[in-house]
């Protein structure tokens, strides 16, 4: 129940038209509606900039079609994520202007152009090179949300000196994501560089006791410098999210 | 909002008291306070003839005490579960009449005499000895929720005739909780034996392989019977409670 | 041994027909074969209305069709679960009325018409739209039990006010069954506005660490709202056939 | 070294025409030859009447061919284990009689007539019928060994009427090998009701929390039944060899 | 129901004491009755010769002491596993010849003393010296079902040459219990050597990725030996009583 | 090497006092030198305002009081972490304004006043009461690197409403905390009510299936809401020292 | 930074041509150009005679073809691992004497002579013929870094005389590799007779419990004998590589 | 059997002392023995100048007593690993020239002096310094079997710097052993670093996901640098000995 229906209900109980009992029956089953309603409010008004966001994985071309038919409706960015190249054709048909990136497997749609809203960089660094798709995910999702963004590939821990060569980029970012498999070392060596916020990403790459980036995952968790926090594994999009959350003026 | 507060307000600007704006800037703030209240209230209704339960484990004796004193104000009868035998001298001392099980570790204080409102017969079974304490906490708990509860012990698989001689009152049974460690089969004889809900609680008895009621617990997700379903490690007392509500008239 | 046959000897014994030593002999293998008559007349009685099921994973389709066969011989509805539709064709030529729901995969052949014997409305809800097929496998299972049945979809967590939005429908159900995946935790939050038996069923969506659905099925294990049991992965037919036991009257 | 050859050194020392010296270093390399020998020698003589026996998963149908030539030549039966059909074709072309199992994925090529030695029936118990695959590769090793083999199939523990229906055949069994997925409970129940050696096989069936066998294994090591032992997951081959060497006189 | 009373019931029918629908009502719930005297009666008998087994853990000094009272009464010789010392003393004090070896935590009552059955040795390998008391505990088991039983202890697969001085023994062996800890690779070594059953047992000791015997019993289950069955881990006494029925005549 | 070396030694060469083959000797082995005190310089930098961290646990009370007093020399206040109380007396002697948090054990000690210069308020939830301890230790954390902190206690999901009460707080958070055991939900429900980042820290409370803390990390991981990030179990630590990085200016 | 660059710097301040403050200005930026320099410098250096390697899982034939190129133009040897068939033919059209190793999955091109440069010989062992790939390819690492390597196949410890057989190759061994599966017991065995480093290769062979190598790689890592470290596992390069580096004079 | 009865045996043969068949009835017991002697003979020989080892733990004092006395009659240096303090005092009552090191609870008795035989330096690196105990273990090993160790403490990857500072000495290693807890990356960073064997040990510190080192040792096995191996958790035994090896000229 939004504000004006409330305003013309108290309104119609001063003026007479409603008694206080009927009003008292209509504003009983307020709560929940109201509560519905304030939410929407309130994320429409926070996520001022956000595109939309649909997942890919486990739908249709025709089923996520009819979600981003209803969402350039109302004028908003579109970001499809884990989609495939092969649903791409029937996109494209209605949306020529649509952009995939077939690395990170993810499709843009860009109806108003995107503002640079985040305060500073963030920056994305890579343990190796099978780890640039979950980092590029990462980066997309983060431009797409009004960042600048810069990468670094293939910097991991068993070649220091690759990674301390790009010391001063990694003391300039304001938010950094750090993307690895294997041992999933580097967001500690880069956690130990920065006092900035660093989201590690393990990723499945690796073999045998890899466990398909578990034992990345477990070794972030551990991570011997503090302001390190980790998300699910291969997931680029929930730290390229949170990395601009962070960057939020 | 409780009703009352909502009916004074309405009446204030149906007699010009307050203001239409005075009024939605009360209301605007509702939704989520009249959820709390609905929500008791619900509760309230619903949970009739519930005792109040508290878990003991990682409370402090008087811990414990100052939450049963608040309800007992209310006139609720109260079940503690996972209390060890050490914190009752304090209970006791203000609550003379409280009960104590020492194998179930459970604590109850009937306020109001229960009313059996159950709609059938609780049967709990147990493999082995050692699953008889967990079997108590479920009995206890479905016992002061208003129901008849009915155990039979040490009628483990490996002796089906033992299981097989109480055949008749387990089929009469409404409900039925199976209580085993191990490898957890028994649910799955009961429950090709019955064609009522059969909740399965793992325990932690055992060794080496057991892994504390793990294997228990997985061998109960495969159940082959139907109708099995399935709490956690050594939860007697989850056991007991949705055994109650599926007997609830 | 069915009763008659048991009469028949008896009276053979008091004509004197047969003696006592040869009734002894015939008597002496009676246990097992009067347990197995007995069970299956139980069994016949308290199942009376419920269909036939038929897991039909790891079943070739004409292994499926002369069961089918049999059941349709002695007049009862048959479920068949997990059946892929390339297997309906062979089973569409002999019984053209059969149904397939390609979502749950699952088929029915309703034989009798299925009367509404449950007390009370059976309500499903799915945290995602991936954990529909699961949810629909256990609409199929409660609607083939004699079960009115309500689905809402795509309910989870991190947008309570979806979920809050249908406190009415959820407060009234006699049962339900929530599906997740991810962090299976909507059964929680469920459990804590109801006061009815919750059956939480884990499903196999997500990536990384959800392991292919166990990190829901430790969740619901775990739930903090008492009246929570859960069944094994994917597993819709358990949830189904579970919150209809509960139905019955 | 065999025993001729010994016998010829030392003569030849008796005899003069091999110094001592000589003779100390022919000897001197003995120990290992020797026990490779006896070990063969030996192996030779407690496996007589046992079938040479293949792996085929991983090799090559020539690698098998090659295989199965060779042992052939010294007259043995062959057993081949984990063969798929395709690999068949080749082994026909030269060896026309051989035998081959589908469900088991078992080949077997008999040249001498298999003598039953074995001291009583192996009676082999399937608890679903998915478990058959397994159970047959079980039942062929055994049959190969020279045994007499029976096989009740589907009688797992949620239809226990079905098992005490074959009761007398279960008592009456020398060797029990017990197959069975999902909870894996069979063993313990049949193991509580003989007195002979069981052997559990727990199989791959099953979905979600089955873990393709872990949890049916894992019950079997916790069987509460005293006289079960286990192997790995779906390893009929062991269970039936096994069993031979127990039902040995 | 045993014969006696039944051979009553039907010479009451024959000699018109007793209806044929009398009769039928007693005989209608003979099924289970009648199942469990059965059952008992094949247990008696197979069993002759057993010792009655107390497993002591879980259970209160006076528990064990009214279960050994209430067997020795039917004069049977007692066997009671993982005791502690600190539960002997009250049942030496009823019980003067009550026997305790501390290694194994086993305590034995022989009143009738034990016959050798057992067709052959069992003969008990250990790897390390820290497996010698679960060792013990199957030797002891073995002993009191009527058992030559060997042991050699510490011959671990990293000294060959230790192990490879007993083979005679090894080969001589009829049934074989291996004990190990740690890589649990010493079944696998003993069952290359042999044709004779091998069981087993993986102990707990080892540190980090031993796993308390997880590691040993992984390496037990997957054994390139065949001939190789396994039991709980630290399950000495599942070993000795299998071991036992294999040497049965 | 320090700015002030580095111009002492150029001016050497300029002024003739060395030679350039002389400072090259000097300067070859400047890099690593040099690093050590770039990263001190630029760690003094961009730390200021923060504490020194001791972690208390594994170190004696001596040891902590010797790193204590060369910290306190530098002016810095100091904060120690999971110190058990029974370590204060001795640092109490030498510092008697070190304050102690049994609850969170922690200990901190305050030399020159707390500047708040966070952006906006951290707010830290827990879902039951026995999170509260980790919740201090991220608290205690956040408040001596100079920030407001709001805590809100035991509004876990199975209550919704009264989490939902706190709406307000919540939205107006600039960074949230959110610390669970059991299933770990709450981070979810409240990722979905606002747009600022979460930190989730699981708690190893629970019993059974929580698996101290597992299944409410991998719940976090898992998070169906965007902007959720997940440290190690219990580490209310690292939670608080990255929130304070993401609040600073 | 090289010493030229340096020395040029300095005699430019000594000469006045630059301020001492200007060379301060360079110096600052010193240490991690200074680093990566020292860095290249030393790896040159110390690893002059090994091949370039390169992974060639997950990169395209372009990729790994412009990667060799960049190499051989250094006129280094190449060695690429995990690089399947269909990748060849790009790679053989530019080189046509590159060498390809289907079993291993390696290809080698090789530019300069290899010079023997390793002090003896490097002995690899496997368990079983399934093992052998893994193996081929430590072969084929070891002998492109300059190593004498012999390979002894299908020694399994279930087989013992067979491995016993070629006691004296293994003890005439400078660094053993022993690749197994299934219970990964080989390394234990070999390590006890030898007392030289022994490096332990999991192999993922086997099926159910082998969990695709873990039961392998635990077994090595709780060796009975000393002197065996582990690799991941299936990895037959890192053993080949580790040998060789202790194999280097 | 070693060559003197050899040579006396066939003397004997060779003057007639013995027949041929009386010779060769003693040779066909000769394998086993001799592979005893040979195995002897040869470890004797090899292991020349390392000390005995005595796993302490598990062992009373006195037993560790018995042992120790009968090394020290041969003239060896012993060395005891895994003995707590309580049991020196049995010890040094016997050998008052035993040396304890409390941290590494390890025992040394060194009879004849320790000659440096290793080629090169060991050197140990330690990430925290909780992982100094195993550390030292690592370092007593490695000094009582001849060789010169270093030790490097609190060189953890989040204080990148710290490590590299001592780059000199790890560059100039001959063998390193790198002791890591929690995420375990430090081997990582120092097999980047050097051309020389790595040993990585982890250790059970850390809290949570560390998993009583668990995460550290899938950290190590995954280590993306190659030269990288594995022992046990907290092994350093195990690491020094291996490296001892290593290290022999």
């Amino acid at each position: 129940m939004n504000t004006d229906r409330l305003r013309r209900l108290l309104s119609e109980v001063q003026s007479g038209k409603r008694t206080v009992d009927e009003a008292v029956e209509v504003l009983k089953v307020l709560p929940f509606e109201a509560l519905d309603d304030a939410t929407v409010d309130h994320h429409r008004q926070v996520r001022r900039g956000f595109p939309e966001v649909i997942l890919g994985e486990g739908k249709t071309a025709d089923q996520i079609l009819s979600i981003v038919r209803s969402m350039t409706e109302k004028g908003e960015n579109v970001l499809i994520t884990r989609i495939e190249e092969d649903k791409m054709a029937v996109l494209r048909k209605v949306f020529p202007d649509i952009q995939y990136n077939p690395r990170s497997r993810t499709a843009t749609l860009v109806d108003k152009p995107i503002e640079i809203t985040g305060k500073g960089t963030i920056l994305i660094l890579t343990a190796g090179t099978t780890d640039i798709p979950v980092a590029e995910e990462a980066m997309v999702t983060a431009q797409m949300m009004g960042n600048e963004v810069e990468m670094i590939c293939d910097v991991g821990v068993a070649g220091i000196h690759r990674l301390l060569h790009h010391r001063e980029r990694i003391m300039k970012a304001h938010v950094l994501i750090v993307v690895a498999g294997m041992e999933g070392a580097l967001p500690s060596v880069v956690g130990g560089l920065v006092n900035r916020p660093v989201i590690a990403v393990p990723t499945s790459t690796g073999y045998g006791t890899s466990f398909q980036g578990v034992t990345a995952l477990l070794g972030m968790l551990n991570s011997c410098a503090a302001g390190v926090t980790v998300v699910n594994i291969d997931n680029g999009f929930g730290a390229g999210y949170t990395a601009s959350l962070i960057n939020r003026p």
